[in-house]
């Protein structure tokens, strides 16, 4: 049964190939384009490149410690979750560079319906490489070796895939906040200059970026979601049959293939979904995408009654999934009420940028933390019903319901970056105007059909950790982790703080690293008046380089942080106070990250809002405090909000990884008592 | 051995009644010094009447609720802890507004000396009318009833205080912050005037504030911290008996009564420091200030040990008190290091300020988040001794051990606001420059020493939070909370949210009464030309009014749901999810409330160390900046961040006192399952 899981994913994979040679075929356009594409590729790839050299130290690493720690098959698929990781992500940003220009060109030769369709299928090549490679590995995996070494050795896969989501998600969210706010500070505030001149030394930098954040990046991230649950369900096989209601209506190899084939399902259900976009000439792009993601959504859920009474002899567990897509899909929708210029919040902070930056920090700042009021009540709820329909099994396989169809998520996420850069490269191969609105409108689409994928990840981050924490409790055999124990407790406030202090970390690294890029925008102004004049060019490289060079420096900390944390309070405090750990910080990182994604999100929408010509448009006061919120916000919603959704992850799954060391050394502090 | 709180408590309010009429026969200045002084103490005790009668009703629903739904001795001793709380609040505020007129005349008679002893002594009186009060109120039940029936009786006391505290901080904060920020924003930025020119409608209103929200406010926050930790103190003695390791050195009589000996020992310790703050003219006010906090807390200390000894039979007792002693101590000199001027990270703000509002605000936010770090870990610290050497009564102690000098920690806080009045009164009554220069310094003086008390808010709200917490589950019998259910997590999540969701609600009602406030001072503006050329009075009283107003009607609605919330997931959830979700809402609330006073703090010295002359000074752009930073901090330290200290503690106590009825109850959704 397994089986059909790594013929799904090569399925997807050969999808996937066929899609980039097509993508690969189309015409690249002028010169011009081709030389700038040429840059913005150079330096995503050089990046990714520097990235992944400088984490073969830290994997290293954790390989020996995995090795001599735990043993060596779990340290091997250590380094296997991490090389498909790298692979998906190298491969997927690979096609969204060619694909970038190859919309612009769609966009300036053929429309509207040809560029929609290069550039969601750039999005749909690293969806599939994301889910194909994710579920190849773990099929493959499961049908070599027998599953009772599995179920501890495959949470290797999900640390090296959590790993690398870490470091990918903060360094690539460095590299893109440094950047756009370099490019913007100087360039568009300063100079005066519109987003996206050549004129601008940090444009090409700027749009390396939003392929090595917003699309590699994000492809890690889905990447070890993707996988994490998964993980977590098969390791929670074993509770689902102990506890199974009617006993043995199935086994526990059935319970932990059936995550699996509910993915290949998935990965099938992607692609009829992707085929169906296709954009007709004069509609609204969003009803194809939106479409899309209902067919590939619906097709999953019917499949999934089938397969739950097919497999697990009930259909009850097809109600636990069920739950976590319509948990994702709620929270999606709820996003879009605090985060949409069309609703009452978003409207709020413009009409309070009237009364000047403060008033429009302090109105944000309220709408994020609003924000989590619904999302969290949502997740309450998924939790219950996954649990009363199917136990801790079910918490897992809700999460595996809401990421089964990552493929599909994937591409609508990606084709907004891939839209964006292709904006990029019109404007500074100074195409005709119009090509530029063809893809700010694909851009803006993107936006708004991608709030349901940020739901999905939320939901899923939430509901993810928490299985891998009951996971966790599995491994180490803790029949209470009680907050009436001190100890517990303990682990429980140092939990609640790691998130603080990773976010403190990460916003600071992009104020650091976008003052670097700052200056160096500035000194290029300075010391050749020619760029300005449009008579010599900027030196494009040095600006990609400061802001490789910063964020690959600034990501080691924060990513080491959290990998060390759980292990230090682990071998010190002892297995239940790690506990405690994991819970303080899972429900403290849930609700900042939801605060701070949509508070970004809602500021710059607000400013949007503003830019649309409401309460005195661009260039106005308000306009310009909202400028200030939109800035605060761009750490919040691109590096710090996503981050800390992989943080508890990779906090929980180190702890999973490393509990039988755990286990064995029983906190130091017994020493003390 | 009970009787001896009572007396103590007795003597410290013979002490306060004599400290006020000593102050109430200092000269009141002149006739324009008194008529603004009326008008100062007329606004703040209309504004506390009013909020009192608003109150009422909440008061009767809960007596009411409590009367049937738990005993009416409960209900009784609930009424009583609401009125001593609105005694002292009474009392203290009322001295305040007598001693702001006498200070600024005695700086202008008499020098520095005599000002900083009359501000101090009306901060004094505020100080030991809260632990005064709170020692009579909780002495006298333990001496005429039964320990027994007590046991639970008395958490009615906590709640009744622990409601007004909430509506205090509240409805204080809002209206403080509101004048405030009318005041400033279109006042000195729009006008030009300068800070608390009598030209500007809002000025007395702002004055007010100062009374209604860091005097009144903080003290009826303080009593219920003072009065909470002796309550979960008595209440965890049955439990501290049960586990002497010795058992039977002592009797759960004199493990109830041992706490409020302490307090009465603080009572009389705070006296001696009051007396013996007495400034030197020529020296530095901050000497005198630290020396009677130092003398104070030294006497505890020494007292507590030799106590320890006598009355539980071990001085391991001590070790916890004074375990809890060091980490106030130790979080208030860590909170200076984040939020004083003279360190980095104010300065790194200040420095940040260069490049414009948006990067103030990121790295204060990064300030702020960085700065839990240490609190947390000290407190960590703290649970851990006090639990290793006196189990959960240990942890009750430590927090005894915090507040027990709370008379002179709270004549620290409220000298602050009083020298901020004088000075306030000094400007409008357009006394000589000389006189508002000593109340500045008197003011900043206050702002670093109040610091120490500040980690004592904080600190001992976790631990009294904790140890309701445990006092909760010794009247529920739970003998879990385990995180590995997961109705417990559900409850983890929800209890997670509520401090972002109060803050939310406190930072938009801040918002809501400053534009209000903004839209009434530009239109007595606009509506007499008279007012700014000094020709015509502005009218005050409306600008008085529409604060007072709008704080009542925005308190409502975050202390209801305060209360509201533990009722609700106990009844409909059960007992143990609402374990869980004050464990949530306790981790997360701490964080919260750390990083928002202290990034508030922060961004306020940054302001204020860029008007000593750095990065540009006072009126540069850098400034500018600075005060957007200073802005969003305002409801950031004075409403949000220290209401939601309150909170956490407010739902423990509705918690532990209505534990009989979700008992009883036992969860409606058990008719789910």
């Amino acid at each position: 049964m397994q089986i059909f899981s790594v013929v799904a994913a090569v399925i997807g994979l050969i999808v996937a190939f066929c899609l980039a040679a097509w993508i690969k075929k189309a015409d690249e356009g002028t010169d011009r384009m081709k030389e700038i594409a040429g840059y913005i590729r150079e330096g995503a790839m050089a990046f990714l490149r520097r990235e992944y050299k400088t984490m073969v130290i830290v994997i290293a690493i954790l390989f020996v410690l995995i090795g001599f720690g735990i043993d060596w098959t779990t340290a091997v698929l250590y380094i296997c979750g991490a090389l498909l990781s790298v692979l998906a992500g190298f491969f997927g940003m690979k096609v969204a560079t060619l694909g970038n220009v190859r919309t612009a060109n769609a966009a300036r030769e053929s429309g509207m319906n040809k560029a929609l369709k290069i550039a969601f299928r750039s999005g749909a090549v690293m969806g599939l490489c994301v889910s194909g490679l994710g579920l190849l590995g773990l099929g493959v995996i499961v049908v070599c070796l027998d599953l009772t070494d599995v179920a501890h050795a495959i949470t290797g896969f999900g640390l090296g895939a959590s790993s690398m989501a870490l470091f990918g998600r903060v360094g690539g969210g460095i590299y893109t906040k440094a950047a756009d706010v370099g490019a913007d500070l100087v360039g568009k505030v300063e100079a005066g200059i519109p987003e996206d001149d050549p004129r601008n030394p940090a444009v090409i930098a700027d749009n390396v970026g939003d392929n090595v954040g917003d699309v590699a990046g994000m492809g890690s991230d889905l990447f070890e979601s993707y996988v994490g649950s998964i993980i977590s369900a098969i390791t929670l096989a074993a509770v689902a049959v102990a506890n199974a209601p009617e006993v043995a209506t199935f086994s526990r190899v059935e319970a932990a293939a059936f995550p699996l084939v509910i993915s290949a399902v998935g990965i099938l259900a992607s692609i009829i979904g992707i085929m169906m976009v296709r954009g007709k000439e004069g509609a609204n792009p969003a009803t194809a995408l939106n479409m899309g993601t209902y067919i590939a959504g619906g097709i999953s859920a019917i499949a999934t009654v089938v397969l739950s009474k097919q497999i697990l002899g009930d259909y009850t567990y097809a109600i636990a999934i069920i739950a976590g897509l319509v948990v994702g899909i709620a929270i999606g929708k709820i996003t879009e009420v605090y985060t949409s210029g069309d609703f009452a919040s978003v409207k709020r902070i413009a009409e309070q940028s009237q009364t000047g930056a403060a008033t429009t920090i302090i109105s944000g700042l309220g709408v994020g933390m609003m924000s989590t009021l619904w999302p969290i009540l949502f997740i309450c709820v998924g939790v219950f019903v996954a649990y009363y329909f199917a136990g801790l099994y079910g918490i897992a396989l809700s999460a595996v319901g809401m990421l089964s169809t990552t493929g599909m998520t994937v591409a609508v996420d990606a084709y907004g970056p891939v839209s964006d850069n292709a904006g990029g490269i019109a404007e500074m191969s100074e195409l005709p105007h119009s090509v530029r609105e063809i893809t700010d409108k694909l851009d803006a689409v993107g936006n708004t059909t991608a709030a349901i994928g940020k739901g999905f990840a939320i939901g899923s981050a939430a509901l993810t950790a928490l299985a891998l924490f009951a996971s966790y409790a599995a491994v180490t055999g803790l029949e209470t982790i009680s907050l009436l124990n001190p100890i517990v407790i303990i682990g429980v406030f140092i939990g609640a703080m790691l998130p603080f202090l990773f976010s403190a970390m990460t916003m600071n690294s992009v104020g650091k690293a976008a003052n670097q890029m700052i200056e160096e925008v500035r000194r290029q102004f300075r010391s050749d008046a020619g760029i300005m004049a449009g008579t010599s060019k900027p030196d494009y490289a040095n600006c990609v380089d400061i802001s490789t060079k910063a964020a690959l420096k600034e990501m080691l900390l924060p990513g080491v942080m959290a990998i060390v944390a759980p292990l230090a309070v682990g071998l010190i405090l002892g297995p239940e106070a790690l506990g405690g750990m994991l819970g303080g910080s899972l429900s403290s990182g849930v609700l900042l990250a939801i605060m701070m994604s949509n508070a970004g999100g809602a500021w710059d929408n607000a400013k949007k809002y503003i830019e649309e010509g409401n309460f005195g448009g661009k260039g106005s006061d308000p306009h310009k405090a909202a400028v200030v919120g939109d800035t605060v916000g761009d750490p919040f919603k691109d590096t710090s909000g996503p981050s800390i959704n992989i943080l508890i992850k990779l906090m929980t799954i180190v702890a999973v990884v490393f509990a039988p060391l755990f286990l064995e050394v029983g906190g130091l502090i017994k020493f003390i008592g």
